[in-house]
């Protein structure tokens, strides 16, 4: 109880000390920030092998634990890492700054002037179970963008993580950025992630990037807006009109180019006119490149009658399920109508694409599709901060207000009104 | 118990039906809105004797329960309300459809094009405590930008209420909408706001508009994304250079025009260097306008001296009263410095106004201020959707994600990246 006790106070504390800091980076300008992370990323640089040493604790108590060997490379920092962390700050630092961006000047019939201008939200909190690279990366978008951030991640990363945010933090004081901008909850009790959630009058935003369970909690027990990175079970619909060459390249490429993330493709929506002869074709290309294939009752037939092996009869589940494997299930449609509907039901509204040479059903695709992104004629894959033109990103965005999709600089700010008058009342 | 579970079921039924009425109304053509929502407006005029009626069983109520005259007033449906209620409807049925905007098109580097969408944000959970038209007002906001609405409406105006949300949901029925597009929950259990603000599978976001204690305990227990509707404790800063004569006419009009709104000044910040002449004059004009004056000691010697009478010191709770009320708080600070820094510390960031001839400390007060709305040179009443130009509104968002200040119709949407490829891949 008073261990819990303190917990509480020690973290409001450091709430606190990141909504001062929030007040003092809101004034910050440009080339201030611009500065203070490129010193962070030569800091990094430089101390990579302190980092390194943190980073063998962590990975020694994981072997303890005996993690798979995909996560054990996950949570190693090389120096090649620590080069490529430095080198995501650096991009970051040379995006052009989002705050004082001033819109929709208009003069308002009794002549004041009235616009929005983009200002920094204050403290966003990161609640995390990624690798050590996600507290440099969001650290920096934060800063860019004039937030104080405090970083909560996992227990599996706590050594390395604890040691990026202090090289960062302390970098950044010494080079004019004010103390506590950079904040790690360096408790691994799951209590602070709680005691953290409950802090609206001084977190404006949270972010929480992980599982299922995570958000859920995180979502649970918010009293803090929450921007959520939520699955993708995501389809690709390939039209009766479609270029078949260019539906193969882009659902062998939205499926197995990385098929763990959110925006691979789980799904395939063939229309029933182009099945008989293109399902075989891409069934073949795909078995190739090793994705198992879990279909409809029309499917099986066809692809079994066309000598097919391996595949199975996918179960009301699989279109459910984000898979986030080589893994893919295969639906034919009655058209674009069913597609839809099929979308809407099991879909997360995460990333849909269509490809068609059909206009009319290209733009009733692009208009009615419900989801973060939606595509004609190219890889979900492609949804992503950097594909989409942002520059960096905080995660893709599930959430239906604020920002949807990936999250840049800008998603990181919010407008306030700003009026320029010569003496106007109310009348 | 029972009852209960039942009351939990019939909540997440109306939402579902509210859901499957959202993904029909995001395909709605504006037309088809604007039609709805003229015949809305006929219907309620046309049946004002019906709504009239109910009206008055909550006025019998309101009697005997011996609330206050003004409160009786505000309760009150008469002819010329019903038609300010339809009027209403029509002018927002008159404004630009925000839904299917695309913005931001550019070509990437691979060739595709990518913009935003703007689409709606699909269910708005609305909980109120105001007067029966704000049920017809967020009705048609809603309706207009593309959501279907949940309207949970104060016991006090129940069958005023019903009546008015009735009248919206059928006619928009009958005229194109699709059913469920307004829902009304009719019981006046508590537990029904409890129940709803659990719902974030089917609800997108909830808006509350009351007092304090409302907007308290639906940010405690909601799981969906709320846009909180706040206090303001508002303050304008007369600097040195003040135009004194711009100073008088925006700081009177910022208390006494309607001192009950949010958007009213509640302390005034006067520079040392006008405030020997300046104060006299314009506390004089203050307390003919029947405002109590609450004072920092160096204003309270300045009129005493000066001769006034029934002046009061501040105590250190009047710098964080919003007084909603013919009150002032008053305190001479040495500069914009410091009224900055008293803005930072008692301000909820809702309005706050400068009143100065200074280019350079308007330009700083402007950038540097954090609130909703920051004004220079003119009232902080004119904190308001009609005011700022977005023809109507849902009230002032206090929230630093999504939509700060007046929430027009744009806030009610939000956006989807689209994608219009040839073929791209992620490499």
């Amino acid at each position: 109880m008073m261990a819990n006790m303190n917990l509480k106070e020690e973290i409001r504390q450091q709430a606190t000390d990141a909504k001062k800091a929030a007040s003092h980076l809101a004034r910050c300008g440009t080339q201030v920030k611009n500065r203070a992370l490129l010193a962070m990323a030569d800091a990094l640089e430089r101390q990579s092998d302190f980092l390194i040493e943190e980073n063998v604790k962590d990975l020694t108590e994981a072997r303890a634990q005996g993690i798979s060997l995909p996560l054990l490379e996950r949570l190693t920092l090389s120096k090649k890492r620590i080069v490529e962390m430095a080198t995501g700050i650096r991009a970051v630092a040379a995006l052009p700054d989002p705050v004082g961006e001033i819109s929709g000047m208009t003069r308002r019939p009794n002549g004041m002037q009235v616009g929005q201008m983009r200002v920094p939200i204050g403290v966003i909190g990161i609640i995390y179970e990624s690798r050590p690279n996600v507290t440099a990366d969001t650290a920096a978008l934060c800063i860019k963008s004039g937030n104080a951030v405090i970083l909560r991640g996992g227990s599996e990363a706590i050594f390395s993580n604890k040691a990026i945010a202090s090289v960062l933090e302390t970098s950044g004081k010494e080079n004019g950025l004010p103390p506590h901008a950079v904040t790690f909850i360096e408790t691994t009790d799951r209590q602070a992630i709680f005691d953290l959630l409950l802090l609206d009058d001084l977190i404006d935003l949270i972010i929480p990037r992980g599982g299922d369970g995570l958000i859920r909690t995180v979502v649970q027990n918010s009293r803090i807006p929450v921007m959520k990175h939520d699955k993708g079970i995501t389809h690709t619909y390939v039209d009766a009109s479609a270029d078949i060459e260019m539906a193969k390249k882009i659902v062998i490429n939205a499926k197995t180019q990385r098929p763990a993330t959110c925006n691979a493709m789980e799904t395939l929506l063939a229309d029933r006119a182009i099945a008989p002869f293109w399902l075989p074709e891409i069934s073949k290309q795909l078995q190739q490149a090793g994705v198992a294939l879990r279909t409809c009752p029309d499917t099986f037939r066809l692809l079994e009658k066309a000598g097919f092996q391996n595949i199975a009869l996918a179960t009301e589940e699989d279109w459910k399920t984000e898979y986030l494997d080589l893994i893919l299930s295969i639906k034919i449609v009655n058209g674009m109508e069913e597609a839809m509907a099929h979308i809407a039901r099991y879909g997360s509204a995460h990333s849909e694409a269509i490809i068609t040479s059909d206009y009319s059903r290209a733009m009733r695709f692009l208009n009615e599709v419900d989801a973060s992104a939606v595509f004609i004629n190219a890889s979900t894959r492609l949804n992503d901060g950097y594909e989409l033109g942002l520059g960096a990103e905080m995660g893709i965005s599930t959430s239906r207000i604020h920002a949807r999709g990936p999250m840049g600089l800008q998603a990181l700010t919010c407008n306030k009104f700003i009026i320029m008058g010569e003496g106007q009342v109310r009348e």
